[in-house]
């Protein structure tokens, strides 16, 4: 059937653990459109995998089954999940690396809990649990190509999730980092991820900007950028701009901003008006 | 439909650009094969995208649509073209990352601009403007995902160039370096690329060398080299060869011949006979 | 027609090499769907390349082509083969690169050649010299594009492999290291890959290992391991456990084990009980 598939993985290229996944897959589904999102996540780093896959999903036709494997975990008790969404099925661990696409669902997080997440409606999810869709045997080290590749593969086939196990509520959450308003109306964001051209992209969303965007600076690294610039060749130097994902991003033309900055994951990034 | 769309890019692999633009291609023609070129162009490096480009387009079947994307000037004024000639369809902006394939349909230079190439017969070119095919809204920044992914999904539908913008006659070209002939008939070549396995490729077609090949020789780094080789296994030293992009080569068997020659792109390379 | 293809090669991925073997494939069987196992080969790497392909093709259904181009001896004398087994068909030069397939097919060593291997019952292989399938002209330099894509292209269309050359009774193979038992008892195995996560792998099968893996110890760099674990998580420090394609593996659970224990392919590890 003319499903997409996509895969999220720290399985990088040089092994052949992603051809192993893609086997199984279409051993179930040989009809299946295979798309990589990306195998260069750096090893068990769940955040990079949970932003890459959460700037790129929403490019796919709705029906596309995405199949995230950040593992760490694999083996261990951490459970298996299948979250359906109106943009998207997921298949994944429940361990964050879910968070960007949750955030979008969720009501919030169920008392005392900031690790979790409750779905609303519209989304649905079912932890991993019935073994006939499962390559056997099972190994204990690779449940990408033993339960997610055949799950995925079943799902693409139109096997509804509720045939894969229990329903489930709650899934896990990274701690999102959200911007925060000074008391002299100043905005502290942070920044999560520098892309490969060195552009530095942070969790301000265009939205959390001043209107007058002309006359707003943005602090970074140990410099003061003033203005927002709608391209990347705009003005000679470091600029700012509002990124092809919505949020600002801080870029150097035909240069390394995060190289030139020294900048990376985390670090602060303040807006003043 | 089953058509073909392939991509050469500067986005690397590590971020969910590719990812993007391939879920906006499948979201309009969910029959259509993708396949990658490269996406690990230098970033911005336009040369290097329209050599590789140049190498791969005429192994592809010819209802194939190649799309380009190293785009520093995305946003700005620079057009985005769709260039159509019997050997594939091209979509790309139009800053001479089709320079290689303009080449072969060009009867030369406008009068006075260098910079441009005149589209003789069996080519055709239009400038893309008719937002109609575009995706909403279109970012500033990442035209790759907005203009150019839905415009060649589109195009391997079978929707005419026309229907895309006006027809125009010229389009941008590198200046491309050529072989010069000197008065003691020896030839002055240049490298244009240097490969994974470290060959150096220069501007030297087959057609250019001497028929005598055993007795001419080759200059390059501070080296040498007598008469051609036919494999990378010929002789035991640093070998000279025409490869398979019909351009001569210098290789060292089991080394890298650019590393060992401390030679790159640009640098000279003289044949006497 | 549905078929899979795989590619295995060393091209890695800034060139065009890989597309242009895509595009020829594409150019004769535009049903086919095209899988990467790895193009990050070391150049010329032959053991790799077949480690690579042989703890995946057993993932992929059992119509699946793999084509397998390390290939430094490409336009030398060197054989170009088919071989067909129940799991799969290869095509590839015959210089070893199908060894760890092979080694489940084959009855042993023609007498006094241990780089060569007999073909036992189930498995078939043809020497390629059937011209009329190639790409014309075929380079001196690039078989993968000349030969073996449209080879294998054909092969997925349903050719049968009497087709394309003569029937052969043996293939080169790699003299792959196997453990030995010496007098006290222990088992002396080698790594043979580290994968990207800085896994250690070895030639040690879980079949090779004593029944009572508590007590046994597994001695690797300058460092001992007391007993196996399970999963990449069991246990704070350096870890032991049967991997994914059922060999012994040491790991460092957030950590990469080969350059902590400065370890590479061909050092020993050593098992006692």
């Amino acid at each position: 059937m003319g499903a997409v598939i996509t895969l999220t993985t720290d399985f990088g290229l040089a092994d052949a653990y992603v051809a192993a996944v893609k086997g199984v897959i279409l051993g179930i589904n040989p009809g299946v459109t295979l798309v990589d999102i990306s195998h260069a996540i750096r090893p068990q780093d769940i955040g990079q995998a949970a932003f890459v896959l959460g700037t790129a999903y929403e490019s796919f036709p709705h029906g596309t089954v995405h199949v995230a494997v950040v593992d760490p975990g694999v083996g261990t008790g951490r459970r298996a999940v299948i979250l359906k969404t109106p943009g998207g099925s997921f298949v994944a661990p429940d361990n964050g690396v879910l968070s960007y696409v949750i955030q979008r669902y969720s009501t919030g997080a169920p008392e005392g809990n900031a690790l979790a997440a409750r779905l609303g409606e519209g989304a649905e999810a079912v932890a991993i649990t019935t073994a006939r869709f499962w390559r056997t045997p099972v190994s204990a080290t690779f449940h990408g190509r033993d339960i997610f590749a055949p799950v995925a593969a079943h799902l693409s086939l139109g096997v509804p999730p509720a045939d894969f196990g229990k329903k489930i509520d709650t899934l896990a959450v990274l701690p999102l980092p959200r911007p925060r308003r000074e008391a002299d109306g100043s905005l502290v964001g942070q920044v999560i991820h520098v892309d490969s051209f060195g552009n530095i992209i942070t969790n301000i969303r265009s939205a959390d900007l001043p209107r007058a965007t002309a006359s707003l600076t943005v602090e970074v690294g140990n410099k003061v950028i003033r203005g927002l610039s709608r391209t990347y060749r705009d003005g000679g130097g470091l600029l700012a701009l509002v990124g092809s994902s919505d949020r600002l991003e801080i870029s150097l033309p035909e240069g390394d901003a995060a190289a030139f900055l020294r900048v990376g994951a985390g670090d602060g990034v303040i807006i003043r008006k």
